[in-house]
């Protein structure tokens, strides 16, 4: 089996774009809040925004299962407050879910936190609980910058996050430490704002000592680790001069890199450098980057290509990138697909 | 002749630390400001500081030349406003230079700009031409965030930077673009603010068209180009995406990257996917990684290691990363040289 650990609702029916065009205005003019229940969107129309796109590419590509969660960059944790952001991330959500049970064979749900910049993260602890206890998430994407590319919040080390990581290894869940739309002029969302802050919480885990608190907390960095293996002689170097334990044994057990990284020689350095057990296959199809590399003929995201032609993951390691270490790193997932015999 | 583009003057004599705390005490308390003529540091002392450090290195190493500037984590542009920053580069400038003056065949000085948050780039303007024309420098170091981790200038296609770019043309001379320390916690300084600041410059030049307006304008992304090498087919299909040229037409005429990378993995990963013409050898020691990799028992940043070994960097393409194109990138480099017979 192949699973994509990394799959975003990109393609979700442009009534849910209006809707929170809608929300928006509402935020300086209180009369053009919309309700929630004016947004309707069907079955059909959810089958076919995925059957048409993420399935079809899905069985194109031979992959089997992807972990969906809502568009990264419209979690735009950054506007407006606690409340608009809990009813967006509610509403996002629910129509992961709702894929999950039109297409329960190849969708499994990871759940957007209502994030807000400056509010307490444990205000996210409601949807977190309803996404895992109601809708059956295996996992949640982890903004470490809610203000959109300021930084402002605290390093993922800090207590203040905790109350999110106490759920988190309460119910085996891992994050994905994934931020959004980059609101900073500086930052391109999908260019910068994305490899930076995966390099960053990298970084972050690596300066402190989070997971002698947390000894199973579970972060996947996607991206391929945002710059950190193309740079893994650095950060080793760092950590010694940090008088930190060897990366193996600092951060290996908590921290995961997907396959996101869209070109041959690129997943030809990630698999040479991070440990076979650490790497997670993953697309982000359909994501930053959706074009045909005149170079190969191919699409840039179609991962597997890179996989399927590495003579660096081979024979059992495939395995491995390709589903054992997802169903080890979401037990959740590993226990949903074994109740249904696989 | 091996050219080292990118080193720092990080071992300075300890007066000049201790000056920098009394001007920095001296923002907060005008009475504690203290006089530039109180800095007394000997020829005999630089000279020391460079032949213990730096020149011991190069030698061991086997390295002829050092692109040297001031300590970069040190310019922390953010203090203070622009007289402080003013003062604090002039002397930093002058020590390189004098540097440049007691090792002539070893040292050629780079200048640091007397940025500060939210000033007209063009003030920089007379430490820039003195530097050029009294000290010999052949390249600059330009802050993409001189708020040091804030982000609140505006990104490097914008016009608030043409003055330093007209200055750049007509001298033709080249940047560094290189931030300093980070004061924003999210983002350790070698780490991550560092790399991100390489992958968001490289981000904001394929955004814009910059090198249309400068068509000889040249940017060196150090740290082996952050994350870009890396994300090389995420750039190209971010290129495709936002209709721009091929990247090699786009930003390769102008944009070139050191091998300030720290392990045979990475460089070999550069060397193979950026066009040879496009990489300058550099190791920015004694700087950021100064421990030795147990992996290998050399010192991290003992990059002309990586470039022996490597079997892609062979025959003329290796003296064109070691000599041939800082001499191109730095065309007064190469004048002083050629004036010596070199």
């Amino acid at each position: 089996m192949i699973i994509d650990c990394h799959g975003h609702y990109t393609t979700a029916p442009k009534a849910l774009e209006e809707w929170r065009n809608r929300q928006i205005a509402g935020i300086s003019d209180p009369g053009a809040k919309p309700r929630v229940d004016s947004l309707v969107i069907t079955d059909d129309e959810l089958r076919e925004s995925i059957e048409k796109n993420q399935l079809r590419l899905m069985m194109e590509r031979g992959s089997d299962l992807t972990i969906f969660s809502p568009r990264a960059s419209f979690m735009a944790h950054h506007i407006g407050d606690f409340q608009v952001s809990s009813t967006w991330a509610a509403i996002c959500n629910e129509l992961c879910f709702r894929v999950s049970q039109l297409f329960p064979e190849h969708f499994v749900p990871a759940a957007m936190l209502p994030q807000s910049p400056g509010v307490d993260p444990a205000t996210c602890i409601p949807e977190l609980v309803k996404c895992v206890e109601q809708y059956g998430n295996v996992g949640i994407n982890l903004n470490p910058d809610p203000s959109g590319g300021h930084w402002s919040s605290p390093p993922l080390t800090d207590r203040q996050w905790y109350p999110i990581y106490e759920k988190m290894v309460e119910y085996d869940i891992p994050a994905m430490v994934h931020v959004s739309t980059s609101c900073n002029a500086c930052f391109h969302t999908t260019g910068a704002h994305y490899l930076n802050a995966d390099t960053t919480a990298f970084m972050q885990c690596l300066s402190g000592d989070l997971f002698k608190d947390f000894p199973t907390l579970k972060f996947i960095i996607p991206h391929g680790g945002g710059a950190v293996p193309y740079h893994w002689g650095r950060f080793r170097g760092l950590a010694q001069e940090l008088k930190k334990p060897l990366l193996k044994d600092h951060l290996l057990h908590n921290i995961f890199f997907d396959t996101c990284v869209y070109h041959q020689p690129g997943i030809d350095l990630l698999t040479k450098v991070i440990p076979v057990d650490n790497i997670l296959f993953a697309s982000e199809m359909i994501g930053a980057v959706r074009g045909i590399d005149p170079e190969t003929g191919h699409y840039y995201d179609d991962t597997r290509r890179y996989i399927e032609a590495s003579s660096i993951v081979v024979g059992d390691d495939r395995h491995k990138v390709y589903e054992a270490n997802a169903r080890r790193v979401y037990p959740r997932l590993d226990a949903a697909l074994k109740a249904k015999g696989k």
